[in-house]
C-alpha cells in the first residue's frame, strides 16, 4: 500500500479547482460531482483541510469552500499533513534495548540518543518532506496551466458558477412555492 | 501507520548482528531469541532478504545465514526494498481524466505526461530513496560501534558461538543415543 492515500490526491485536485475559482466558494457536493466521487468522501477531506487552516467554509445558498490563504502560501506538505495527519516514514520500536545480552536491563549507552537505524530513516523522511514543503499549490497550478488549453480554467469556473446559480434558482422556486402554499 | 513496518527495523538489526558475526553463520532461531521475537517472524524476513540477494543460507548443524555481500555493498534501500517490496509513496489514480467537463472522454492533453501532483510525489520519493541508497550497512555499523563499548561486539559473537556449539553438542548427544539404541 502507498504511504499517502487517495484522499491526498483528491484533496489536492479539489484545492486546484478552488484556486481556479478565485473568490467564489465551491460546494463540497459540486467538487465531488466534478471529480466523480461521493460527497461524503469530499466532506471528510474538507473537514480536515478546514481544521488544518487550508480552506474556509461559508454557509448559505452561495456558500461552500474557498482557500484560506493565497496559493503561494499553501505547500503540498501542509495539505498532506492536514489530510493524513503526521504519518511517520518509520516508527522506531527501540528494539536495540531488547538484546538478549542485556537481560531486560539495557545499559545507558544502549539507549542513548537516536538509534542509528531510526536516524537514517528520519533523514530520509526529512528529504521527502523538504520536497513537499518546497512545492506550493501555486507551483502545481502553473504546471496544470502549462498543459491545459487557455479556455480550460474558464470552462471549469463556468461549470461551478452554473451549478451555484441552478442551486440558487431551485431554492428560490422552492421558497416561492412554500410561500404560495401558505398564502394562497 | 508508518510507511515502513517493524520488519525493516528487525531486519536491519539482524543484519547488523550478521555483520558482526563475520564468516560464522547465525541461525534464524538464535537471531530471533537474541532480539526477543518469534522465529517465524525472523524466518519471513530472512526469506525475503535471501530472495533479495542480501543474505545466503547454509544447511547443517553449523548452518544459518550470513551476508551475501560486504557491508559496504548493502545499502539500507536494498534492505528496505527486499523486505517491503517496492512500496510507492503515492499511487496516482489518474483522477485528472475523470473531470466532469470531459464526459468520460478526456482529451489527449489532459492525460499527457505525468500528472503534476504525481510528479512532485515522485520527486519526494526519490529524495527519500536517495538518502537510504547513500547509507550502507557498514555506515550503520560504524554508528553502532561509536556508541557501544569495545567489548560489545565480542560479547555478541560469543553469545552466537555458544548457541551454535550447544546445538552441535546436543545433536551429537542425540545421534549417539540413537546409535546406542540401535546397537546396544
Amino acid at each position: 500500500m502507498a504511504h499517502l492515500t487517495a484522499s491526498v490526491e483528491y484533496g489536492i485536485h479539489c484545492l486546484l479547482l478552488l484556486a481556479g475559482a478565485g473568490e467564489s466558494p465551491a460546494s463540497g457536493r459540486d467538487l465531488a460531482e466534478f471529480q466523480g466521487v461521493s460527497p461524503s468522501f469530499v466532506a471528510k477531506i474538507f473537514s480536515r483541510l478546514e481544521k488544518g487552516g487550508i480552506v474556509e467554509a461559508s454557509e448559505g445558498i452561495r456558500g461552500g469552500y474557498r482557500l484560506a490563504r493565497p496559493t503561494e502560501k499553501i505547500s503540498v506538505l501542509s495539505i498532506v499533513d492536514a489530510i493524513e495527519g503526521r504519518k511517520p516514514l518509520f516508527e522506531c520500536q527501540e528494539i536495540r534495548e531488547r538484546c538478549a545480552l542485556f537481560g531486560g536491563a539495557p545499559p545507558i549507552w544502549a539507549t542513548r540518543g537516536v538509534c542509528s537505524v531510526h536516524a537514517v530513516m528520519l533523514q530520509a523522511e526529512k528529504a521527502m518532506r523538504d520536497v513537499l514543503a518546497d512545492c506550493s499549490l501555486a507551483d502545481l497550478g502553473v504546471s496544470v496551466e502549462r498543459t491545459a488549453p487557455p479556455s480550460f480554467g474558464i470552462d471549469i469556473k463556468d461549470w461551478f458558477d452554473r451549478r451555484a446559480e441552478a442551486r440558487g434558482t431551485a431554492r428560490q422556486a422552492a421558497a416561492a412555492a412554500r410561500s404560495g402554499g401558505r398564502h394562497p
